[in-house]
């Protein structure tokens, strides 16, 4: 683990998003809320909280952060592709970016696990950082986002 | 979550494969084992096992099984593009889809937080089954899949 | 830890029951599902779920478990209060009453961590055992309890 | 989860407890801690510090806290009745209300299951907050309740 | 992992033992039972049990198992050295002789933490096998010790 | 739980070791890399590293820490004797001693691990503190022990 003892606290912040690909029938019945699992998307959000707060115990180079807030937003991108927002805040020493990451990811596979029974080839199709603000290299975006 | 009681325990396969696109300086490095975190596919490698393990307590609604094994592999699919293999193995009332699923999204996790400092812009490409074996269904392949 | 390993494996069912009892205010807003912290009916099953798979990290003596099934549902009892019904079932050499009970405290503790900020003196008011199938003492259910 | 980032750091103390009723056989062999499993007060009280510093893993919507001391103390409130009191005290944005009543939650089912094979009945007949110090919302004590 | 999808399900035990040498004036409070943070056996045995029952989650290839029964006890075997033994039992495809390592090697960590204010120097001079029952290899016994 | 609310925060380290004693079978396959579970280095420094994160639920009465760091080295300090150290670092209210213990102890129960197939009678010979820094009671070093 680097240390990060020398780093100075500041406020902290990422945003990651995952894109799941669903088929035509997983998709409709995930949008019309009929999956005989439960609420696939209050699971999911669930899911992706909790894990963002165990990221130091499945990654294992993350140093433990006392997060000050993460949430876990579902919209649709197209007709099947399903997108996660996870955003994660704190004050601390290091970034909240495999937070944001681990929240996104874990909250992707739910939903995986949720409608897996209702159509072969769900794929999650991407996970990846949109925006990090704080720390020494301050305010970063991916090419094309814009932070809202 | 759904009773797997009156199911068969039979044996259980699964397959699932992540692609994580580096920017060409993290490739280098990480194909040079010049990363000064050490090992990043030693850490990913145990990190994705370490999780396949842990998937019940990720996944609300996945059961508790105990694995029989569980192997993460490494291959460049491409010149930046790392992929990484993740095989589970049980005998169980139910599948290790969701094992083989998390392992590889955390060995993903773990790769991209072992090469952020590297570059930004790393993105998991996808995180997807490409074989299943075992219970009722019988063999699944992803399209274009040949099992190897 | 009591040795369960010269016992017979058989079908386990237990069904444990939580009641919390809430100020009118917070039953009003959890029967609306207007609060502000989300969904507290999907948050709750899920936490009760996740921790009667986490049983024996919980309770230093139960046995690990792999549970066949886990169910939380919710009901009014009275005007303000709730009603927590938690049902597990395993084939195993031992009993799944923990895993019951503690998923009906979780879920309880979760309804209360969700409507605390909506009136104080919140309280669970009992949880407790309704009926046990399985293993060589048989069925057993509280008094006054009709198995539904 | 709601966000504490902008809040204070204060002293956080809460209180709460746990009844317990036993059926006399399992209330005497208690009370004479001749019980086969071993010390049921030490195991109920290491279950509820344990689990009071896992309360971010079990409480979805909780934040993760440094807890600065936890106590979990037993005392017969009545010829049958355990009484559990749980006390947790940090310094931080948010309070440690949670932490006590999952201490008291998870000592009272130790307890529970640490009895259980000596008479059916037993029930969790209350888990409840008795005090809350610091933060915004100041002191609170429970109708009736002298701190102590 | 190594696969033990073929191995043969069979009764398995294993012993193992730790050793933990006190400055005197940390054995004759732990003798004396006077330690200020309460009963370090008790506490010791526990986080033992525990630390089994969480044994594939701390050993990266370790199998998760479900524990039949494990034992944690305590002896003075010299004037200043503390000797625990562990015993864990199981009917699996692979071995418990982690497991009993684990606890072993955690009881003699709680007991360092409970006895560390009275004195500097504490160590575990020895973490190892006694005896191993079941499996293809039978019964396997250290130099010089006879099961009992 | 000690109460460490009143305790100023400084900078913390601990140095412990860990000792294990291989047959010299398998310590020379460990020499060599032979080992066809893997690279056993990489697996224990990690295993360390996540278990002295995970300390706190591990060791009964230990406080939740933030770590800065920890590190985990391995040397041969004999032919067949493999010297694990681990090193943790914190500013905190409360001493990293256990991280420290922690890490090198599971560190070595990964090495015996993953070389236990080569030869009975590996053996962990020693798992002690060598240095401390931080807090009220300063610097202290184990007899014959040079900082370095």
């Amino acid at each position: 683990m680097v240390d990060v003892g020398a780093k100075a606290t500041t406020e902290r912040f990422a945003h990651a998003q995952a894109l799941v690909r669903l088929p035509p029938a997983a998709a409709q019945s995930l949008r019309a809320a009929t999956l005989s699992k439960g609420d696939a998307f209050a699971a999911a959000q669930i899911a992706g909280i909790l894990a963002a707060k165990s990221t130091a115990s499945l990654i294992p180079l993350a140093h433990t952060l006392p997060l000050a807030s993460v949430d876990v937003d579902f919209a649709w991108s197209q007709e099947c592709v399903l997108q996660i927002d996870a955003r994660a805040r704190t004050a601390a020493q290091t970034g909240v970016e495999m937070e944001a990451m681990v929240a996104a990811s874990v909250a992707a596979l739910t939903i995986y696990d949720m409608t897996k029974s209702l159509g072969k080839g769900i794929a999650i199709e991407s996970v990846r950082l949109l925006e990090k603000r704080g720390g020494k290299s301050g305010t970063w975006r991916a090419a094309g986002f814009e932070s809202g």
